[in-house]
């Protein structure tokens, strides 16, 4: 399946006379070219561009194997081009970079932009992914947007919000324990703050952030300042004592005792990936609600729900930036497609529901400014 | 026909069920990555990079609208994008950069390079763009071409070839004036050199290179101590007195008193577009054989009969780089489809001509190292 690689270049145009050749190419092309030197803004209308995404990478963060390099990245970045056009009809082309160093990074990218309509960054190690998605944001004039950060939340949060809907729970009022605080961890943290969660816990592989851990990176001292109202300290188990829901997204492992310990009927999504946080046959001991991010249990949470229809409503809507009241209106959306027939086990849509990217796309577009 | 650009992205493997997306994406996508990154010549076989050339420019020297920036550029690349896939099968993805800097092209196209099998520089000004394909062939481990040079080099030999064929004259004995001293005069000087023209004199716009002209840029002091064995000194019109070639590339005007100086029955290459150096009715006159560069008159020396082929033979031979032999074999190779049926007015293929791009493609391959 993976000979030869999952993508081609097409041409939408045919070139097989004289005439072809000397209007989509010499001498003809010229005009074009002139109209949008003179006004740059037809690049939108006169090339491909408007409907371009780059996939950018360089290879530190790949699935769960880690820094395997730029060329051991290209297939997932290919993967996920195909699932761009599958969904949304948006041209991705995998860029795999052959620098780690962020300013490296951001520099490349910036030269980059012009041949883009949008830059998803992909499998970017934390905490470099920050800085680099930020500055790059800040830059350019296309939207810039971490997938493993938001594409996880955006999700999350509409899973949640449907678990809420169906255990006729308040968003607003639960104790939320978010365990990881990597590029997911830290993305899902604000996403679920920015919907209205108060009480966030975030655990790192040392125990809970809190004001009292010495050590912390900036990233994570200001984490733990944003979060933890209630100043909790210790270990995953005392995060977790009481709480109502459990948001994996670490790779570590999870006591069953320490989820035994939650609130009653918690929402467990554990979704490290091949291996959760705690096995769904566990989790259900305990939990009303269990998902995780594999495709061989209910309640996958994939960012395929996400990052298809994110893109094209931003691209749609020529928007600069994705903002957050794009990412909460994309949740919704989600979340919606699959709100008529809630269960415990189908508390989000199928990854390949035709239906999602373009309600996503509509509801990102009408959010943009 | 521009409307919405020229290219899209297309995949080449179906993702419809959830087992394909398990199979072509995750979780089976990994053990592709990782088998790569284990062994990155994989990369060859399971992605698409073998099959991909970038097609980069600055914007700084379109067509002959000069510095346009990387916006007004896209149009062409995305022509020049369609003409790979159509005639070679290439799979070309336009990378417009957003600076002129060649220290900055330089380490941004070598950051992109594990992303393609093969770098096509497109449209980058002299004499920025020697130095950039110098440094970039030297440091990448994949092909590295700027077309503006060597494609249109390869296409003149593969002319001169078969005029000196149908006129029965000897390459070798000729006396050559090339017209330009930009990124095509200086390629093809070299080009012609290498294919055993001794006497070539190159003039620009201040008149013949020679060693006794002051204020000369490096390249050209180079140039002229490569070339001029007779000692020419003063203008076009002293260089092209009693010369059998005229190769102009310059885009400036040659009087015709100064074609009319030339040897009997001489061969006129007046390849400015859309203006040539000598109108083809005025070369006439005098010449045994006239070509230009436009489609609307007989012998159009156009790229697209080299760079297809040559990138496709040197990703097929899996070359590290594109050598003077490989360019020498595909103007053979294009002169050779012609020959069957030499006339003054057809010393070229159509540029249309399907024959051409697997004949130069499988030629370059073959003299690859």
């Amino acid at each position: 399946m993976h000979e030869g690689g999952k993508l081609a270049v097409a041409a939408t145009i045919p070139l097989t006379s004289p005439e072809d050749l000397s209007r989509a190419y010499t001498p003809g092309v010229a005009e074009v070219s002139r109209a949008i030197a003179d006004d740059p803004s037809l690049a939108r209308r006169y090339t491909w561009v408007a409907n371009t995404v780059a996939v950018v990478t360089d290879g530190t963060a790949v699935l769960g194997l880690g820094d395997i390099g730029p060329r051991g990245a290209m297939p997932v970045m290919e993967g996920k081009a195909v699932l761009f056009k599958q969904f949304a009809g948006v041209d991705a082309v995998p860029i795999c970079l052959d620098t780690t160093d962020p300013d490296e990074i951001v520099e490349t990218v910036a030269r980059l932009a012009p041949s883009f309509g949008g830059i998803n960054l992909e499998d970017i190690s934390a905490p470099r992914c920050f800085d680099i998605e930020r500055r790059l944001d800040a830059r350019l004039d296309i939207p810039v947007f971490h997938d493993d950060q938001h594409g996880t939340a955006v999700v999350v949060l509409a899973a949640l919000r449907n678990a809420v809907r169906l255990l006729d729970r308040d968003l607003a009022g639960l104790r939320v324990v978010v365990s990881g605080a990597g590029a997911a961890g830290v993305a899902v943290t604000r996403m679920l703050a920015a919907a209205g969660v108060a009480d966030l816990v975030v655990c790192d592989s040392r125990g809970v952030l809190s004001g009292d851990r010495s050590g912390l990176s900036p990233v994570k001292a200001t984490l733990a300042a944003e979060t933890n109202p209630r100043g909790v300290t210790g270990s995953m188990a005392d995060a977790l004592r009481g709480a109502d829901v459990l948001i994996g997204v670490s790779g570590g492992r999870i006591d069953e005792a320490a989820v035994a310990g939650m609130a009653p009927d918690p929402i467990v999504f554990a979704l490290a990936n091949p291996t959760p946080e705690v096995h769904p046959d566990v989790a259900h001991r305990y939990a009303a609600v269990v998902a995780t991010g594999r495709s061989d249990f209910p309640n996958q949470i994939n960012n395929v729900l996400a990052f298809p229809g994110i893109f094209r409503g931003a691209l749609d809507a020529n928007a600069r930036t994705i903002t957050a009241a794009m990412k909460l209106a994309a949740a919704d959306a989600i979340a919606a497609v699959a709100a008529d027939d809630l269960r415990p086990d189908r508390i989000v849509p199928s990854a390949l529901d035709p239906r999602v990217a373009p309600a996503v796309a509509s509801a990102v577009a009408a959010a943009s400014d």
